[in-house]
Parts: C-alpha cells; structure tokens; sequence
C-alpha cells in the first residue's frame, strides 16, 4: 500500500493502481470508473438499490457469523458499516455508472469496498487495509454477483414500488372526491370522440379513480414474486463456497432487516438467469403509465379550450402557457404524465430486449434492467404526486358548458331504442340534428311517441 | 328487399345497398367490407374471437327471453343460429378484416346479421327478411359493441391461452424429462460466455422446465382478470337500454355456456374503456416469449459447431441447411420461436400504444389489440407444440465432449475461495491456464492445499 | 420416385418422403412445411417477395447460362418457368410459412423446387425428374440462401413501396386539394389543445399534404439503399461456387429483368449479415405512419361532435357508428389509420430486435423481417388509398363554426405584443375571457392602443 | 421588486413569488422547478441544448438588432450574455427538468431569464430589472417557444452527432486495423451458429469497419433534413409578432453563428407540428446502435471461453470478472455497448410514441423527445470511444484455435459442389463428420474426383 498521502496503492488481477486516500472504494470501482464513463450517473441515484445492496451484505455477513465463518470483530464492524450506509450516509461512494458491463459485478464489488473500508475505519484501521476486513473474502464471504445483485435488485424495485403505492392511492382518492364533488353534473359521453349518451362528470372522475386502484391491487400481487430471491445460489445457482445452512440463514436475517416476506426460489440454477420477475414487473409499471397516460389525455381534452374546445373541466393554472401568446394557460401536468409515460413504454422495451438476450446461466444486462425500472418507477411516483397535487385536486368542472349541452343532446335518443326501434331513433336524432330542433319534437315525428313520454324515457339515470 | 336472385337489397342510415344473396351478413357488414380492405385477413382468421362473440349474443338472447324482451320463437331461432355458430359451422361468413375502425362495431354488426339470417333460415324465413329477426332490435337487443366487443375479446383471449397452456406443459415436461435422462452429465456452466463453475446438463435443462412452469402459472393469474366482463354496461356504461335484471341474467347464462368463473366489472363506466386486462394479458404473453426466446437462443448456442462450437447439445436435425452448403444442419425449430418471440414484443408494443390511446368512454382501437394479442398467442401455441415435439423431445447430451472439458475446466477453483482465499485461487487459475497445466497442480503451488485435498474440494456436488 | 398416382418420393439429407404428385414443390419445401406450422400465411401472400426471388432466380440461370454453366435447354426452361411466375401462375404453389427458421433457407429452396418442376413441365418431364433439372445444381447454381434470400426481400421491398407512393401522393394531392378549397376559412390555431392563434384551415389541411411529400422524399432517398445487392456473393460472401464472371452477369441482369438500377454491395461478407437497409427501412415506414396516424387523430379531433365537440370539420360518412346509439357516425377511417400505424410501429420493434439478434456471418432472423416490413407496407397502402378516397377528398369545413369562433377569440391578442408587451396583452386576454367582451374592447383597457387600431392589428394576415 | 437579500419577488400571470436573489433563472422557471421535479436531471445535463438554445436567441437578438426592434445598448447586452453562456459560463442555471410539460415553453423561458438577467449584470443592474432588460419583451422578442424550441433541439442533436461522427471513425479504423492485422489468419465462418464455408479473421473484422462507416454516412444523409428549421415562425407557423425581414435574418445569424448550412422550413404551419426530422434522427441512431449491438454479441460471442467457447478471439482484459469465480475475466466492454443499444431501441420506441401523440398545431412532448434522443446519442459517443479504445483496438486472434479447426473442417465441402454435385457434397461431409476423418478423404469415396484435386479446389480463396 502506498504512503501517498493523496492516493493509496491497490492490487487486483490486472495489477495495481492507485486510488484516491480519501475514497471508500477501492480498485475494483476504479476500473469499473474507466471502463464505464457512458451515462455520468452513479448507482446512488437509485437510493433503493445502494440500500438493497447493503442490506443483502448485512445479511450475508449476519449468516456468515452464525455459521463462525468471519471472525466475530470483523462481522461486528461489517455490519456496523452496513448500518451506517443504510441510514444514508456514504451512498455518495456508490459512483460506479449505471450503464455497466459485467452483469453487476461492479456494483457488487463497489458495494464490497466500501463497506470493508467503513468497517476498517470503525475498527480503527486505515483505509486499504485488506488484510484486516476483505472486500471479497470477508464482505463477500459465501456471495456472488450472480445471486447478490439479482437479489438486491429485486428488494429495490420493492421498496421503489412501495414508495408509488401511496401517490397512486392519494390520485385515486382525489379522483373519487372530484368525482363525488361533480356527482350530479351531467354531461354527454363520448365514443370515438363523437357524443353517445348522457352520464354525470361525476361518473367519469370516479371511474378514473376506479383504475388507479385496479393498479395498485396488480402491483400488490406483483411484489411476491419480487420476493422470491436467490440469495445463496452464489455463482450459477450451484450454492459453490456458501456452506450448509447459510442460504437459510442469510434468507432469514434478510427477512428481518427488511420486513418482507421474502421467499427462497424454487430452482437456483433458474432464479440465476431467469428475468420473469422483472419482465413482470415492467409490464405492471408499463400497465400503469398507459392508463396514467390515457387519463391525462383526458384531461386534456376535457379542458382544451377555452372557446374553442370541449371546456367541460377547468384545470388549475400552473405556469404561464406560452412566451408568445398571453393569457394562454396549458395543460402541463398533464403532459407531463404523458411523457414520463412515453418514456416507460420505452424503457419497457429496454427491458424486454435485454431480458431476451440473457445467454446461459445468467443475464447479463441485469444493469441497464435495473435502471429502466427503477428510474421508471421514480418518475411516475413523482408524476403521480405532481399529478394530485398540482391538477387533480383542483379539478373543476364547469356546469354552465356541460348544463347547456346536455339540454340539447340528440344523444338521449339511444333510451327510446326498445320503445321505437333503432331506425326510427335513427332517423329522429339525424333530424333533430339538421333541423336543429329538440330531438323529442324529432321523436314524435318518427315514432308513435309523444313529446312529453319521450323526455321521459330519455332523462338520465344512474346505474 | 330486392327479387333480384344474385343479391338482396338492404338499407342503413347511409341508404340502400345489393347485398348477396348467398350471403348471411348484411349491410353493415358490407360497408366495412368497402372500408376496410386492409389486411385481407378475416375475423374468422380468429376462431375463439368468432365463437365468443356469438357466445355473448346466445347469452343475451337467452337473457332476453328470460326477461320476456324477444319473443319466444324468435329467441329460439337465434339461440339455435348461436348454437350453429359455436359448432363451427358459417364462420367464413364473418369477413370483416381483423384491421377495422369503428371499435369493433362492424364485428358486432356482423355477429348480429349473420345470427340473424341464419335464425330466419331456421325460421323458414328468406335471408334479409329483418321484419322477422332483426340484426339489431333483436340480436343485438340489450346490448351495445360497447360492452359485447370487449367482453367477446376478453373471453376469445381466454380460449387461445387454454390452447396454450397445455403446449407449455409439455414442453416443460420435455425439458424436465431430458433433464432427468442427463442428470449425471457434468458441464461448465457459463457466465457472460464464460467459463464459471461446473453443474451438470441435467440441472440447465431441468432448468428451461421449472422457468416454464412459471409462466404457466403467470398464465393462470391472469385468467381472472380477463373474466372481469362487462356485459350489461352497454353505451359507454351507462346500462341504456338493458332492462332490470337483464345483466345479471345474462352473465349468468353466460358463465353457464363458457363453464368459466366469469365476474361482472366493478365499475362499468371503467371497464368500458379500460384496456388494463388486455395490458397485462400482453405483457404476460411477452414474458412467456421471451422466455422462449432466450431458451431457443440457449438451445442454439449450446448445439453450435458441429466442429466450431460449443457442441454440447444435439438437436434433432429437422431439415437440409443450406441450398448450397452440403451437410449443413441448422437449428430452425429454435430459430422460429425466436422470431415469433420478436413479433410478440412488437405485437406488445403495438398493444401499449392502443391502450395509451384510448380517448374519454372508449377506447376505438380495440380491434388492432384483439388481433394482435390473439395472433401472438396462437403463433407461441403454434411454435410451443413444434418446440416440444421436433425439438426438445429429441435432445441429446454430447456426452464425450462434455466430459473432456470438465476434466480440464479451471472453473472448479471457485470452491476453492473458502480454503484458499480469492487472490490465491486466481492465481492459480491464471497460471493453469497459462500453462496448460491441471488446475490442482496449480494449486499446489500458490496455496498451502496439496493436489489432492484441491481435486476433492473442487469435486462436483448438487445443491 | 415412386409411381404412386398421388404422390411421388422425393429424398433430402434426412431420406425419403411422400411430396403430392401435384405438387411444383418438392422435399425441402414438405420439411419446411411440417417444421413451420406457425401463422397459416404462405409466402404468396407477399406477391411482390414471391416475384422477386424469381427474378433474382432467373437473373441467375441467364448469368449461368452466359458463363455456360448450366446447359442452354435447362436455362431456358428455367428461363421459361421463371416468366411464367413472374407473370402471376403458380403463386400458390409458394406455400411456406411467412414465419420460418432457417434464415430464408425454406423460401430459398421453395422456389428452387416450384422454378424446376415448372421447368420440367416445359420440357416434357414428370415432376421431379430432378436428374433432367435439379432444383439445386441447376436453378440453385450459384448461388446461396445467403445471397439470394437477402436481395430478394430488398427488391420485394422496393416493388412494396413502389405500390404505396403513388397512393400517398394521391392523398397529398387531395389534401392540397382540400386546401385550396378551404383557403380562406379562418379559424382558431391550437397548441396543447389550447386556444393559439388565428390562422385559415386551409393552411391546416395544406400542411398534412405537405407533410406527406415529405414522406415520398423520404422513401425515394430510401431505395437506393435498399437497391445495394450482395447477389453473387453466395455462402457467407465467400463467392464460392461462383466462377469469374458470374457476379457482375448476374447483377447485370438483375437491373435489365427489374429495370431498376442496382447495385453491386461494397463488401460481401459485411453485406451477408448486414440488415441496416431493412432497419432504415423500417425507420422510413414508420415515420410515414406515425405522421399519417397523427393527422388521422387530427381530423378526428377536428370533427368531433356533432354538438360537444370541436366539429370544425365534416368527414364523410362511411357506416352507421353504433350498434345502440341511432344515428351515431364515427371517424371510422382515420382510426383505421391509427391502427395500421400502432401496428406498425411494433412492427419496427420486432425489425429492430431481429435485426440486433444477427449473429456473425448472417442473420437467420430475416424472415420474420421480411414478413413484418412487407405486411406494414401493404397495409399502409391500402389504408392510405382508403384515408384518400372515402375520407380525405370529402372533407368539408364547418364554416359557420368557425367564424363564429373566429370572431369571439382572444388568440389574436398575439399580434399586440410587440406594440402594447407581453403583460398587458396578458391582462386584455384574461379579462376578455372573464367578462366574456370583446378582445379589442378589454386591449383599450390595459394599454394606449384604441380599439379600432388594436382590432387591425389583430386581423390576420397570411405568412 | 424585493430588497430581501435573500430573494428578490418577480411576477408572471399567476402572482408574485420570491426567486433567490443570486439565482440568473426567473419566475418562470421557478414556477417549472415547482411543477416538474420528476427526474432531478436538469437541462444543463445537455449542454449541447444549452448552447443550442443560446444561440438561437442570440441570433433572434441579432435579426431584432439589425430590424431595430430592440435598442442598440440591449440587443449588444444580451448578445453579450449568450456569448458568456455558449462559452461555457452559468450552465449550472438551466436547472429546469428534462422532463417537463409545456412543449419546451419552460426551457426557452429559463433561457430568456438566464440571458435577460445576464444582460442585467452587464450593463450594471440587479437581477430582476425587466424594466431594463426584459426576458419576454426583449430577450424572446420576434420568438415563440413554437419555433425557437424545435430550432434549438434540432441543432443541439446535429451538435451530439457531431461529436459521435469522430469516435464512429476511429473505430472503424480500428475494426480496419485489427482487419489488416488478421488478413491471412484463416477461419470457419459461420451461419446460424452453425459451421459453414472458410475466410479470414481480417475479413470478419474488416466488415465491422465497413458497417460502421455506413452508419457514419446515414448520420450525415440525416444532418441536413435536421438543419430545416423553423424560426421565425413563432406562434403556429404564423409569423405573427415577428416583423418584416425579422426570418431572414435571424436564419442568416444562426447560420454564421453555427458555421452550419441551416435552411428555412419550407411550411411553416407543418413545421411547427412536424417531428419527423426527429423520428428520422431516432431511427439512424437506433439503426447505428443495433448494428453495433450485433458486433459487440460477436465479439462476446468469438471471446466465448478461454476453454469451452468459440476461443477465436482474445479482447484485453478490463477489470476482474467475479467476486467469487477467481481468474475469470468478462467481455464487459462490448456487454456495455449491448446495454447503450437496449436503451436507446427503448427511447426509440419514447420518441414514436411521443411523436404519435403530437396534436393538431404542435407537438407539446418535444422534451421527452429531446431528452431521449439527446442521452441517446451522448450515451453511444461515450460507448463507441470506450469500444475503441478498451476494446476494438487488443483484439488479437486466437491463430493456433483458427489454424487447427480450419485444418479438420468439412466446411470446404461447398467449394466442391459445381464439380461433383450437392449430394455427393453432402454425403462426404457426413461420412468425414461421423468418421472424423479428413474430408479430402470422404470426398474421393463418394465421387470421382481424387483427393488431392478435392484439396486444391477447397483451399481458401480470397473474394
């Protein structure tokens, strides 16, 4: 080890270099910093996943230390270290790029380094001193990068997904309060963006609401399968330098530090290439984004105006509209769902591209999956609480436009089908329509109707 | 109604129009046939899309009855014309294209006209002859495309994966039997193309079984959601038109005709446009794929050579490979999963974009989702039972070359980690290589364990 | 050869089977066949791909015959069968599935068998006769799936987007058409659905033809790419089998046969697994449909109604539009439109991964490329003929709408900033729109600029 | 204005908010920080659009200067500001999210503010004296977010490309280097994965080159249908606030500021809602990232080993390949590059969509597509120099693998069949298989020709 007070000196297979005094990592994260200066973010942008690691670490070196395969002083300092990271401090050491070869081995082995340097600083050693507490041989003790990294992967999304869950509960409910709010407030449904028949805004806020918990209900039953993890499997699921009882014990102090139902997978050799849990858990991300999507279009369409457009809802004003065009105010929340939709969708694929190419006993593109998702995953929790927030809450509908259309609707007409057939309703409502004449002045025309039965039968009521 | 004997005249809102005679469809049918000449595939192309769809018709008759909505006799008639339908008989009269706008209201139409004719035929009635049956009045009576054709797609989904579900079976039955008849055969496992640790042949095709089998399983979880129906909605949800009573009734003859556990939707303004079933229907269809996929690329690399190549795997050789290169077999059965593979995830995408564009109570775009999403599982159906059963069934371990390689693999030195340390293990390995040498021999060298002691804790044991 | 009346033995490789004495194809194509039962599609259903192979085919037997390889009778009964398919006969005898492994192997061999049983029939012989023409030595001379697949499904690609340009000039004209005649028709610009500026709709509808030439340019630039042809280069662009000459003989009258000037590829073995033509073409068509569905949501959003929308336009009506709701007429053609685009645009995805899936010397995955950018381009071309002929060239405006709208809007306030600034023209705007007065009275309000002078300002001018 | 040292109060539509005082960015933009914190990344991670932006303005200044719409002492001022930031000073504070609604509205206005208050500081006042220099009367005068933000984003793309056209070249100089290196060094090639006809490793890696240079040539093809821009426009293409004279002079400034031949749209309506120049530049990146992608499988795939791969080629070995599997070293260079390409085939899927998703007058999810093409393109800059010069430029063949296996081939087979036929071919290469006997050998016992005609006719001919 260097003197160097700027830089210590560390040794891998590929010979020494030197890394910086003061830095946590060590060798293995600088060649993975020259190898990958592709995307300029470092893993501790996903704060889940540098948790997660260090979690499965704990665990690992937890059952290590029932089994008495690291020294007892050694596993104390380890573990004191993880706890440490685990309580936010040091994620600014995880620096290795999100975009990585080497199917996490980088993440892994920055993950190992620093650990084993905050634990040697806890036991009173210098940095570097390997010797003492070992990124491989102690921190990693019983692991690969084959089981950790798919391990600690999967607990991120978890623990992402968890922090989604509450937004998309908050939209729904905002969306069933505007709904109640609006609840007699009726308006004419569209089809094919041509008027149908009449509802209430109310009917269609809620149903809004509707889907956000259909969402939430499937990312629920999605999170089991996240927790079937391979933690023990070490290199190609063979169990290889994990000794007997440490899957089990690793499993359980797993368990405890999360409290998460986390379960063994079934199959090692499989649970170590396959990537169904993550392809699943894209599909269910993706799911939500359209539908997030289709929903914010709605919006914009509901308030496109305001003399030209539907106008039927008033969304709050935000940000000036236009640096041209005063007065103009814009949908840009909205949008912004779109977007971050359009930018699952892609990611999605990403996702699914990479899982086609895994070969073998392992994938390994886990990296780029893991970011997909889990930047996904950030920006739609984002989006959605920007989403309550900022438009949903402050929904208005706007009752003289809507009152005023419903009055004079032909779209009422469809309720007189069993009473007079389709082909005289049809020929009522195409008069009503050129003559522009109240369609029960139309009905009576074509059907045995009077006036007064056909308004009857077309008032709207609630299923 | 025209005498003329090549066709019949019929009218709609647009006017009158020569239908032919022969022909159980009518109108409507005719004006999507003018407008959509596009794919020159017909719905009939999708067998379970034509029986659903009729299904849902004989169910709603059946409803109506019950609530006294359709007389008797005319009931009667379209239930036997259902009946007919559902044994296979008329489907080439359901020639309205796959690719369709309209929201799946020209399928509908033509569900509607073709029952219609053929309950006047059994009637004693000349086709065309509405004033008896109407296509609309009484086939379609209670019901609107906007919840038959959702519902109808729903159910056509279900039928293609029951076909699929038994092919996947199978196939993982193959690959667990192959597994089971190469579980003594040792191997070096694989990471990133690289040589790892050992295992046997037996394991990484036990392996493809197991990851088959959870996909099966995903399959079933999805089922439910599929038959969350909502018939009786009718326009955009609102139940117009269906009496008291009627929805209840029909999806209980519904569910009596399918035998399927099929359940009303929570919220029927909701399930109108909601496309999230038919999301996750996809997105589970993709996982499955690509799960192939990546096995058929496995099965490809595994039985490269035959002097080149890995050369671990014999597949069945199926057909000459090459018009110009004698002797040359090729892995086409692996090869045509991965292309169907590749037209799911493209398929998958195209159903996200639909979803996302669903507008307000509806979403019109329905049709290209149906097709793309029944096209995709019948394709994997398809190429699932050729997988099994011109491909799994006849895999062979080479058994000699396998052998030769483990007994000079360096790999084994991983077990090697607890004893020896990281470091010296890769120094071994390096050197081994180097010199061509026998790892143990290299072991001796750079650690206190004698040759002996390593080849027996580099043995290789099951987990 | 068996003297069976219904079939004849033909032998492969593998040994012997029963092909029907009917039959032009023989062996290879039955293996292919039983191997390939995936879509029900034959390759005919690709005219333009089954007309290509034959012509590179019979560009081939003319170089061979020039180089007299293969005897002058046996070319020209080649010859002969070759114009008799190209001419449209046998087509159906091109039977393999679209969806194939073996990297065009079977369509390769499909119409080597179909080419020499033609030929055989010219000459007198029974089919199969294979010692008289032989599908391999001689329509086969020279040449290899791996040359000759590629060049076909590039000139097939060609022939596709030959069909479809005159059909999107046909819909630039009728939009320019459309254009001219609703020159002077002001309306109300929007951006983000919200109110913009003023501006005529036939600067609107001009604009979608313009952007359709665009498209033409776009694949006329595209062609030449596609026209690069690595024929001659044989097994993996070795050349082999191919004596001196026949490369440029062939190519020479591959450009006579087709009239169309190709090209010789720069690099053989790079062009062998090369699939950047197929990709830049896939990227080309789906720029033209992801344009064109735009312009389809367009119109549909501008014909929206008849009462709450923004029914700026009247498009033609083509179908009654529900099955419940009389007198209900949707934009069923331009959804068609967006669904042939939604399709598309996975279509690409699948391009794209089987293109990223080529490994080494070639890609085996070019099948379900071909399948999938020869589907896309023939359904755009249907779909763009029916957006021009039964929706586009009867566009009417609505002009008592837009006038209306036109003379009550704010957006015009635009034009007063440079004269009055940003802010005030801000305040003018959001008064007007909450007093509901005129803009001109609210500008006299917030600034110098009197009502007349500002109302002149505002009157819009063409660019 | 505030006198709070802290913060200083500024004033849009909506109100009055306190901006801190040392901040360039005004109210506008703390009104986008407040609406859209969803990806933590700001504009200035694209420094490219930065400079891009600021360039457009300063080129509107300019044509404002030259037209006398902006006093001589402002317009200098300003120009002053945009210099200060195109050289790289105060990108910190073009802070806005990436991912943001609003069409681009947020990033330009964060322009105006940033290059108003700068101005500000020039000419000697405090930040905030719009009344001096104004962000919006001033800075975006004769401007629209409509076309100053597609302008800007069209040339900070052409800006990226530039940088990616460099590193493109030297590696395929460096695939052409390794090429000429490898030039004699014989090897089987390979079709399907399978073993088929001999070449030289110089040849397999001189096609690598060969491909990346007509990728370079796509991405210049693409550059000028990138340099039709749109300024002067302003709001949808109307040119309205923009005087006589004002877009000719604004282009003819850019085009000397940049040094770039930039043309004028050709229709202004339609360029302001056209994004087919972008799906065109996704679609050549996405083109170039897949073909890269196929290249780094290759070279994964012909490293595979060191002793059960295909062990032809040797890349130099970047970091340690495993935390538990000692001495194993991994392809991550080239898996990092499969990784870029799996992401940037996900964006290109983001910017279809959003693309598609453009309504009427404008396109209001340009920064999504900004944002995904932006990453995409530096993200592959930075991958291509890392191949380079990590990887592409050690490769070194394997020479003793190659010349064995080439050695034993039946492979050569193929140069024999114009001799003896494809049978005979096929029946040698069998027997040499199964006999495992030299298939000079085979081929005299199942045709004429003599064994040492069969060698001289299979040796290995360069094209």
């Amino acid at each position: 080890m260097s003197t160097n007070t700027l830089s210590r000196t560390e040794t891998d297979s590929l010979g020494d270099a030197a890394v910086p005094a003061s830095a946590y990592w060590g060798i293995h994260t600088l060649r993975a910093l020259e190898n990958f200066p592709i995307s300029g973010t470092p893993i501790s942008r996903h704060p889940s996943l540098v948790t997660a690691l260090v979690t499965v670490k704990q665990a690992a070196v937890m059952a290590n230390e029932d089994l008495k395969l690291v020294p007892h002083s050694t596993a104390r300092a380890i573990i004191a270290a993880c706890e440490r990271i685990r309580q936010g401090d040091l994620h600014d050491q995880f620096c290795v790029d999100v975009v990585q070869g080497g199917a996490g081995t980088s993440s892994n082995m920055n993950a190992n380094e620093v650990i084993a340097n905050a634990a040697l600083e806890t036991l009173g050693f210098k940095k570097g001193r390997y010797d003492r507490v070992h990124p491989i041989n102690d921190v990693n003790r019983s692991q690969s990068t084959n089981d950790v990294y798919p391990t600690s992967v999967k607990l991120a999304i978890v623990s992402a997904f968890q922090l989604l869950i509450p937004e998309l509960e908050a939209l729904a409910a905002a969306f069933e309060e505007r709904g109640r709010a609006h609840a007699d407030l009726k308006k004419i449904g569209r089809t094919q963006l041509q008027d149908a028949v009449p509802m209430t805004l109310g009917q269609e806020l809620t149903a809004f609401g509707v889907s956000v918990r259909e969402d939430i209900q499937r990312i629920r039953e999605l999170i089991p399968l996240l927790l079937e993890c391979s933690l023990g499997a070490t290199a190609i699921g063979t169990g290889i330098t994990a000794g007997p009882g440490y899957r089990t014990a690793a499993l359980d102090h797993l368990r405890e530090l999360t409290g998460l139902p986390i379960e063994p997978a079934y199959d090692l050799f499989e649970a170590t290439w396959d990537t169904g849990a993550f392809l699943q858990a894209s599909g269910i991300l993706r799911r939500s984004a359209v539908k997030l999507s289709k929903i914010s279009s709605d919006l914009r369409l509901l308030s496109s105006g305001p003399q030209t457009g539907f106008g039927e809802l008033r969304l709050p004003p935000r940000q000036a509209g236009s640096s041209i065009m005063p007065g103009k105010v814009n949908p840009v929340i909205p949008e912004v769902i779109n977007q971050i939709a359009f930018s699952i969708m892609g990611a999605d694929v990403t996702v699914a591209v990479a899982a086609e190419s895994g070969q073998l006993q392992l994938n390994a593109f886990e990296p780029i999956i893991a970011h997909s998702l889990l930047q996904g995953i950030g920006w739609l929790t984002n989006g959605v609480r920007v989403l309550t927030e900022l438009c949903v809450t402050g929904i208005q509908g706007n009752r003289e436009v809507l009152e005023q259309r419903v009055s004079t609707s032909v779209g009422s007409v469809t309720s007189l089908v069993p009473a007079i057939g389709y082909e005289a309703a049809a020929r009522a409502a195409k008069y009503a329509l050129e003559e522009e004449i109240p369609i029960a002045e139309a009905v009576e025309r074509f059907s045995a109707l009077g006036r007064d039965e056909a308004s009857e039968l077309m008032s709207v009521r609630p299923v």
